[in-house]
This record gives structure tokens, sequence and C-alpha cells, in this order.
């Protein structure tokens, strides 16, 4: 899989694959790769500096990312490079959610726009970018972070990447993906104790209570769903 | 603010300090601090290694985060600390979102516990962490990730992070923090045009034609929330 990324934070990126785990695995294994291009190479000169961002029109707080900086940059990029898919992060899309990493997973070649300030211009939305996405109703200062994670959503269900695929897979136990409560050594510890069906090695109850803790936390949890 | 993290990634988080712009800016403001917390080294000595993680009670495919590390860091840390809120994020928890975002940028001290593998021992979850989040329905390699994410959200919202307040609050126009559809110059490019109400001039229409699209992507998208 190939993967890149309009940013204006190269640094930021540079770093991250240097550190983080899930990504330099990504990157070790045959035909991956990850190209950063930084935005701010495409800016308009003014003066002294490469300018990517303007005031609204029709007024308004906050500073919206210009339409030729990254209409420049991706005409540049499509020489070289077929997209299956052109993907931005904002708040004011359809919820990303597993089965969208899912069907990511499968293509050869993912470009991200990062959005920062108030936004990006609408015309890039309407005539460039192929898939919006929200990751929740929050806000954040930049997109690079939302890249990030739609990045590892993807990249860890890429055959090679995951020590045991199976872990994969047990993520899927059911439609929220959530998971029983897990335990591990020491049996007790501060008068803390794993619950004793755990060590009975008797392994149809031992899924029948997995089962049983999962319905409990999603009927707690799905009012605030 | 103070914000503690303990995690197994101190690299990617000393990287993260330098080159994410709002957690500069937050470190710069007085009386805000970030301290990296590495778990490894509150590990469990095998051999020559610090351990932090063991196989589930139980079985099942996946490590777990031992109790031990954690606990004994933790006690640590709050000798020094009292903390308004210690927080994990998991994927089997309520969704995050912007009303928690302010709930907790209220507070003085912050803890976060970041996970990896397949998770951490629930008696931590139990007995230890205040609250849990999940940013969504996908499952990402680690927590670090999705630390910073609740990170960034909480101190865009401290006062002097954003350099204009307002900013902030025009966040808030609607319930799903949806933005009207941004335009900036130059009107025309390769013959994609900005609307002209922009260019009208008229307040009072520009405003109904923003709130007009934002109940049409609300329309949109609200099948897929």
């Amino acid at each position: 899989m190939h993967i890149d990324i309009i940013t204006l934070l190269p640094n930021f990126w540079n770093n991250i694959i240097k550190t983080l785990p899930i990504i330099k695995k990504f990157l070790i294994l045959k035909k991956n790769n990850i190209d950063i291009i930084n935005l701010r190479n495409y800016g308009i000169k003014k003066g002294k500096k490469l300018c990517v961002d303007d005031y609204q029109y029709g007024g308004g707080h906050g500073m919206v990312i210009r339409l030729e900086p990254i209409y420049k940059c991706i005409k540049k990029l499509k020489k070289n490079n077929k997209y299956n898919n052109i993907i931005y992060l904002t708040p004011d899309s359809p919820i990303y959610n597993q089965n969208i990493a899912k069907e990511l997973s499968k293509s050869n070649k993912i470009l991200f726009i990062s959005g920062y300030f108030k936004g990006i211009d609408q015309r890039i939305r309407d005539y460039i970018i192929t898939n919006e996405f929200s990751l929740g109703n929050y806000i954040i200062s930049n997109g690079d972070i939302s890249t990030l994670i739609v990045i590892d959503s993807i990249i860890r269900l890429l055959p090679g990447i995951l020590g045991n695929i199976k872990s994969t897979y047990s993520d899927s136990f059911n439609k929220y993906y959530y998971d029983y409560p897990l335990y591990t050594r020491p049996y007790i510890y501060k008068n803390m104790k794993v619950p004793s069906i755990l060590l009975s090695g008797n392994h149809s109850r031992i899924l029948k209570w997995r089962k049983k803790q999962i319905k409990k936390k999603i009927e707690t949890i799905k009012d605030t769903k």
C-alpha cells in the first residue's frame, strides 16, 4: 500500500514515522510506502512567505486553506499516482467506523489531505476529495492527528502487520468491537482478584462468561451512543 | 493545567511535544505542563528485560498489560499529584464528545493511561481509572494516538490557546458542530466559482444561507450516524 499525506506539519509526520511501531512495521514490509508532502511548498508567494490560507468570503472568524496550493499539489501527485481514495477528515461528515477501515485496507494508493485552521475551501471538497469522514462529534486543532488515526486503523488490518493475524479477527467478536474483561498475572494483587472462572480450565464456561460480560457492557453503554 | 501521560512510547510523545503547534502553544503558557512517564520503568524484571505484559487468564489471542506496573507508577505519581481525572481510552466505553471535552477543560490535573496490545488488566479499570471513553467504533494499534486526540480537544478550549477565542465558540453553531461551506480567495479558479451570495455584502442573507447549508448537511449525514 502506498500512502501520501498532504500536510503543513512535515516534522510531525517525519517523527511519527520514526517513533510509532505500527508505522515502522508497515514501512519495513515490501511494497509499502508513506510520502509526506509539504503543502507550504505549493503556497502563494507573499513577500518572502509562502501563503496557504486567507480570510473567508462572506465574513466569519478563522482562516480557510486556499484552493490553488492543494489543487497544484494534487495535480502534480496525480501525474505519477492513481489514487483509489482521496480522503479528508472533518467533523461535518459521515462517522468513520471499522467497516470503512476494512474497505480502505483493500486500496493500493490513498491520498490524505490534512485540514487546518477553520478548514479547506469547499471547492476542494466538491471537486477533488473522494471520501470524507468524521471521527466523532468533537473538535481538534488539526487534521493530522485524525489522519494518523485512520492510517493506523487501516494498516493494522494489512497482512503481516500484527504479530498474530487472529488478534485482528477476534476484534470483531460483536458489532461494537467490545472486548470481554481482560486479566493477566498475578492472580491476586493488593486484594484485587481475578474472577475464579478464568482459572477453571472449562473453556465453554469461560466463553459463555465472556459473552455475558460483553452483553452487559453493550447494555450499559448503549444509552450513551 | 497539568497533564501526565503513562505510555510505552516516550519517544513518540517527546517528538509530539516538539512538533505539534497546539501542544507547543499550551506549554509556552504559564502553569501548563505535560509529563511523559515511561511505563517500562515500572516493569517486572525478566532477565535483563523489564516486562509489562503477560498472557490472558482464561486463554485468548493477544497480550494484556499487567496490573502492578501501572499500580506502582500511579501510586508514585499520586504522592505529588491530586488528579481530577484518570482517563483510559478504549473502544468498549461511552463515546467521547465535545461536551466531555468542555467538562475536562475545567480540570487542573489529568492523568492519561495509554493502552497497548489487547488492553490493560480489568482491575486497573475497576479500581483506578475514573473516566473511560471511546473515540468511535474502530480499532487502532495503541492508545497514545487516542490520548493525543483527547488532549488536543481539551487544550484548544483553554484560554490563550487559539488565536481568536471566538473561533472556539463559533464551533458550536449547532449540536453536531457542523460548519457552513467555507470559501476563500480566489473567486474563480479553473471554472470553480464561489457562491455569489458570499460576495453580496448582505450579512443577514449570508447568515441565512449558511444556516440552510448546515441544515442540508445534517439532513444528508444523519442517516449514517
